[in-house]
């Protein structure tokens, strides 16, 4: 097994501690929204932004234990919007992660205070001193999560996807809508490591330029596993937009020019991170494992 | 006019601006969710948690700018609850200060995407620096506010209502589950005002006290109006606990037992405030508005 995957595996089920321990169940009726929440937030997945918490906060050399509360955070902001963006109202996906979607576990009540629930929580983590001893410190990072999340970001990006016009969006609005709805808490994951390691003005952009072509490739690959691949093999339905007359990368760039685009990108984010030298070996090993991941 | 409903218009006119001034509307798709979060937040209502921000923290002689900051923080996480509460999979209710719900003048994508939006936001109006200078209060905030939002407060509440077994609570299950839905945000905005005047033990504590009782017959004048009034007058659905079978205060103790059990908690409330003297009057006062008001 290669450096990276064992240091993948490894922090995921580091994640997944932390996770179950922020997120204790209780008894009773109120029970029932942690309940679905653990069920969202234990169920796996890659972990990829975690990770990219984690390994951007070592380039700074931060306490190991502050980066993993910050990427619980992160990782519960994720877990919300994929729960959100499977309701009914939403697209209406039945499978994630392999296992039924949690408004069809639970109901879609239950699904949206879920949500809700992990959206809220995730402050909470950040807010508290585990997170960071010092405050500004934690209420950089909180700002920086609040702004990749809300309306400048993830919602609003979903809101563009929902939107009338997203049928004939061209190849400028999907990049807008990507980097909006996956981008910017792929981009705020790194930058989470550049503020918990008070980091100059040179690394911060650095990180940041890397995150920004990562998370664009990211997506591509996506588009591209989702033309390419089974539902058995993602652990989600797939063609569906596609199916939805949606526009998409592979769409507008076709099969060949959206792979040949995804390269260049993560060529690029590779290129970014020169100045960190070796240290950000894994970095760069992940930006190789996006455009190679099969689900 | 009293001073205190002239107090009362005042601030809620300044919460209002400070809304309008945070929420900005966008051009372009990503706009309508924009367009959402501003017809919830700028709907009017009584603006009552912001007022107890800013009350509270005038006893401490905070800056009345950071407190509108504040407030508006608060007012933004009541609107999101609003907008999700009101959805079909919750209460499936289509009218909401005399409007349409947000569901209902948008569409339900939106109206989840416009509840999450305020949420984030809130956070992100919090961990800004023109909220307070000091980092610490600004954590300190966020933190408690998560608390009184999350799985332990608002979104725990609103389980125990749509969860089975929600018809046959008993008054002391009702009363949790009210001071979870209601209560804890009413408590936090009181709170909100004594961390941001770096309020000693005492008074931190006397004000808990008042905002807990005052939230709890806050409660119980909700379910008399509910019983007794007309949607015309309340500008939102009536009678739907009852109409569902839901154990109410009403229910439980009768229309004059809780009419008297709510003046206990007015009385009991306002002794809480002894400490403070004359400075609290406003806070007393509010107190016996709530137990008089008509919507």
């Amino acid at each position: 097994m290669s450096e990276l995957s064992e240091t993948l595996n490894r922090r995921g089920e580091a994640v997944t501690r932390r996770l179950d321990a922020l997120l204790a169940p209780v008894k009773g009726p109120r029970g029932r929204v942690l309940d679905a929440m653990r069920y969202s937030a234990l169920s796996g997945g890659k972990r990829l932004r975690p990770f990219l918490v984690m390994e951007s906060a070592r380039l700074f050399d931060v306490d190991p234990d502050h980066a993993l509360h910050c990427a619980a955070a992160v990782e519960m902001i994720h877990c919300y919007s994929l729960i959100h963006d499977d309701l009914p109202a939403m697209d209406d996906s039945d499978l994630r992660r392999g296992r039924a979607t949690v408004h069809k576990k639970f109901d879609e009540a239950t699904a949206i205070l879920a949500g809700d629930g992990l959206l809220t929580e995730a402050f909470a983590v950040l807010a508290g001193p585990r997170c960071h001893p010092d405050a500004s410190i934690r209420a950089e990072l909180i700002a920086g999560l609040a702004q990749a999340a809300g309306a400048a970001g993830m919602v609003g990006g979903q809101m563009i996807d929902i939107a009338p016009g997203r049928e004939t969006l061209d190849l400028a609005g999907i990049t807008t809508l990507q980097a909006l709805k996956t981008g910017a808490l792929i981009t705020f994951s790194c930058e989470a490591g550049a503020i918990l390691g008070r980091a100059g003005a040179a690394p911060r952009q650095a990180l940041g330029a890397y995150a920004r072509d990562l998370g664009l490739a990211f997506q591509i690959v996506d588009d591209l596993l989702d033309h390419e691949s089974t539902p058995e093999e993602l652990g989600k339905p797939t063609g569906q937009d596609e199916a939805a007359g949606k526009a998409t990368f592979v769409g507008l760039l076709g099969v060949e020019g959206a792979r040949a685009k995804a390269q260049d990108l993560v060529q690029q984010a590779c290129a970014q991170l020169a100045i960190f030298a070796q240290k950000a070996k894994l970095l760069e090993e992940t930006a190789q494992f996006v455009l190679e991941r099969k689900t």
